[in-house]
């Protein structure tokens, strides 16, 4: 398949790009900077230039998603903006952009704060709710494309850096991330969250 | 108690006041227009403006949350950003500029496409979805004081308008809901997902 992986280039989309190639699909890569494209997606204009760009693929993998990370006191209403700006809305738009142009699927990028809290992550967590809600809302509409997300908890390969503000949950290494992705784009399943 | 009541004058806040002065409170009622006092909580100027305004509280209500429904192909992303201002970063105010005025609890509404989607409700659904997370979320953070979300369906007495969106979807009457309000306000949980 022709796959625009989307956040190529951080920790997890460089694991789903190998693991892509891997499987013999042919990746467009899309960045900020570096990859085969770069397109800030938060721009929703710039989601539309990157399919009038990229033409036809036949599906949509999305690894990018910036929210911040507070301590709910100094969390502000423009640090929650943020987060819905850098991970909903952008995804959002991958897909509302991208019916006109992806033939088979889109998966998304969310994670376990939607259901599990940590401190320090209200903003992100209202960030993941959203992606997933909207997942399963818009897969009976763009039926028969689909939409999935990803719901991955804090990555093994991060532990080092973000470990402590995980305390006792369990990590998942970023293979088992990357064939969730697999498993949306080659699976038929629509709708739903895949926590690896 | 003395309870801050948003969103009072719609059909849920009329039902939920009712309950909560049969219980004795002593309910101050906030709405864009009536209400003891009139404020547009989706800007976050005057919910520090109203928390200034009443001074102390036990318990902030909210039954205030407003969202586009459209079919998929016509929301825009402006749509979905007027659910997050309309419902989800106003609610956040609520409990953020909150924190210095309310002893007890906060209490919020969603509803049930945060679960299951109906057409032309992908924007509810993922102002839903965020509003839920946030609640569990904010909870550990903001305790002692609590925080918990309301989420019914279609209610009974709004069938007549909305039953073609929700078919086979069993409504809820305004009293359930309102008892929901009741049980976060009177209980002792937090970061609760109530579904009447």
């Amino acid at each position: 398949m022709r796959i625009l992986l989307v956040g190529a280039t951080g920790l997890l989309g460089t694991a789903v790009h190998e693991v892509l190639v891997e499987r013999k699909h042919d990746v467009v890569t899309v960045a900020r900077t570096g990859g085969d494209l770069q397109y800030d997606v938060t721009d929703p204009a710039q989601v539309a230039d990157l399919y009038r760009t990229v033409g036809q693929v036949d599906a949509v993998a999305s690894a990018a998603g910036h929210v911040p990370f507070k301590p709910f006191g100094e969390l502000t209403i423009a640090d929650y903006q943020a987060g819905v700006t850098g991970k909903v809305l952008s995804q959002v738009a991958l897909v509302r952009e991208g019916l006109a142009h992806v033939t088979e699927s889109f998966t998304l990028i969310t994670g376990v704060l939607a259901r599990e809290p940590i401190v320090t992550g209200a903003a992100a967590a209202l960030a993941n709710g959203a992606v997933e809600a909207f997942v399963r809302a818009a897969a009976i509409e763009i039926a028969p494309k689909r939409v999935n997300a990803v719901s991955p908890t804090v990555f093994t390969e991060a532990l080092d850096v973000y470990g402590d503000y995980f305390p006792g949950m369990k990590p998942v290494p970023l293979a088992d991330v990357a064939q969730a992705y697999v498993r949306s784009i080659e699976g038929r399943q629509t709708g739903q969250v895949y926590v690896p």
